[in-house]
């Protein structure tokens, strides 16, 4: 059985380590696959979003994804169904609910509660540790989600707003969702937005912040693009990003995940 | 067989990747943990704690550390195994004493002397690779100690020296033991000993380093700190910690491994 | 089957993450060892040096790697055969063939064209995840590379130049290959070539850079240099490498990957 594994834990810590140490006590047999431990500190709709994306290409399993501010709070901890029958573990906080509406929605929900599924002493800072992973593992070694704890009504789970584009007066105002390790800025806008609003391949766009201004072009690919110039084009998991041939547009365009950018067509 | 596997490599080189190889060309069926290769290059004492503290989360095995300045030099490289029946595997320089001793202590230590469980020429550099890796990966294929090298005395054995909290007029003279991603500051302090201080739930202490004071309170988790206020917890692995809600307390304080800290009570 | 694997994706993304899970889903029995990740953005050179370094090191099977910065354009997908039955995967770019030619050189060479071995659709911008790492969880599963697309003459591929040293009135012109994390500067020389200019261990040498000189002394390993004193030394892939003791001679020389630096004996 696999066990997905995100965090915004890093990897410089032995806290994402000593999770694995942990799921294997239990379930041996479990394979880890880690998604990522990059996502900031805190940041639960980064975690969410990249959950959302990258589980379809996941072999089905359980999925345990822990951004946990609230920790030692009063938050429930989870674990969730969804339609096709995978399983989530984690904060109930938002996290978990864009992936499994992926997959048909959640279409069962438990508090885990059962302390015959956790460990030992549970500390108040390291739920990851000490609730989550265990769950998670038993879980893949075949424990039924009703075992953990109680049921808690889907409707009932916490839930992320995802902020939406605004177009006015033919002008876009996105948000930056992400930026990679390449420097380049992904928004939370879909290409059918881009071209609602007549923005196309070739289309020459501005781009604004805080009063400073930059062109941009609309592009397939980076290949379309000279050098220094910045591109919009759609990224690898379909959202509208920028991006800049041989540089960083998040350093360009000083811009960082929650910045507000404005797209005016030319 | 599990190996669990920790250094001060980091992942931005190959130096971790290339273990993974050598230990499984020599031995396909083990599978690795890594706990951590964050340890700052070169403290010995990082290692030695952070391993001691996650061990009991692991699965028993074989377990690989590699913090070795010393490298290339007169250090001998050590197999060690416990009362448990563990096994260790890394430099002789105190890294892997404290994680044994929470297993009841060494009580068999063999010097890696024995050519045929090394790589064909070992380097001055990186016996990481030519030497405690394939060690590692023949104990885990089931090759007695003994074989591996002459017995070593366990009390012949290089020992660390881990800094001691001191209490004096009632104010604690503390050591930051780690500072971790999110800034938490853990220091060489149980809250045992801040009890004996006179420091509980609510008591409200005045911390001070190098001419600096800053006021804290003590909590039993960050949920009982307002945004801002400095806290000092018990962390997940039983040491007394500083944090901040909402940031990082070793900027705040500018402290690092290795800092001093007094903590007063109000 | 073994798929090793090498990026320059980083490991604060989701990248690494997604392409284990796209191998997991297609062959779940592969076990993927990840050489590195932190090879510099697009630096195809270093990648395909820490390839040919490491994979001696690594079991036989399939090896997967990918800098590539050309994605979306023209550039070949392309899966090689060794001499010893080796697979690699990765861009026509030159970065896998220092590699192969450890292992006897290329004797096999398909184009990734068959999308019966590629995701359903195939990004611009992510060919690790939508057709390199299906083309070789494929190949880990058995199929053949003669399935995965027309065959490629072998001498059609792409090369590197990879940079020689230079001397000149006894006085040598190297090039830095890479730093690692210890700030350990790998030059484009061997111990060999150094020898050839009169410099063995105990040797003199002044580097220059840019006007900059140091002085520094040929040693055997570390433990023959003085605290803050440069030494060259011989490093564990048999390059020439500059070090300090207890410090970084990267920052200390100012150098960086592709930088220049004489050496003269004196």
């Amino acid at each position: 059985m696999f066990v997905t594994f995100l965090t915004d834990f890093g990897l410089e810590d032995d806290f994402v380590g000593t999770c694995h140490g942990v799921i294997k006590r239990i379930s041996p047999e479990a394979e880890i696959i880690d998604i990522t431990h990059g996502i900031r500190p805190g940041r639960i709709l980064q975690g969410a979003l990249v959950l959302a994306n990258t589980l379809p290409y996941m072999p089905a399993g359980v999925h345990l994804a822990v951004v946990d501010p609230g920790v030692g709070g009063q938050r429930r901890p989870l674990v969730l169904q969804d339609a096709e029958g995978r399983l989530y573990v984690g904060p109930d906080n938002g996290l978990l609910l864009p992936a499994a509406e992926r997959f048909g929605g959640v279409v069962d929900a438990h508090e885990l509660a059962n302390p015959a599924y956790a460990l030992e002493r549970v500390s108040r800072t390291f739920h990851g540790r000490d609730l989550f992973s265990p769950a998670a593992a038993h879980l893949a070694a075949g424990v039924a989600p009703a075992e953990l704890g109680p049921p808690v009504a889907p409707d009932a789970l916490v839930r992320l707003d995802v902020p939406e584009p605004r177009i006015e007066d033919g002008v876009i105002g996105a948000t930056v969702l992400a930026v990679d390790r390449f420097g380049n800025v992904a928004l939370n806008l879909t290409r059918e937005q881009l071209e609602d609003a007549a923005v196309v391949p070739g289309t020459r766009v501005e781009l604004a912040r805080e009063g400073d201004r930059w062109f941009a072009v609309a592009a397939r690919t980076f290949g379309d693009a000279r050098a220094g110039e910045l591109i919009l084009y759609e990224d690898s998991y379909r959202n509208v990003a920028v991006a800049v041939s041989s540089g960083s547009a998040a350093e360009l365009l000083g811009v960082d995940e929650g910045s507000d950018l404005s797209i005016a067509p030319q």
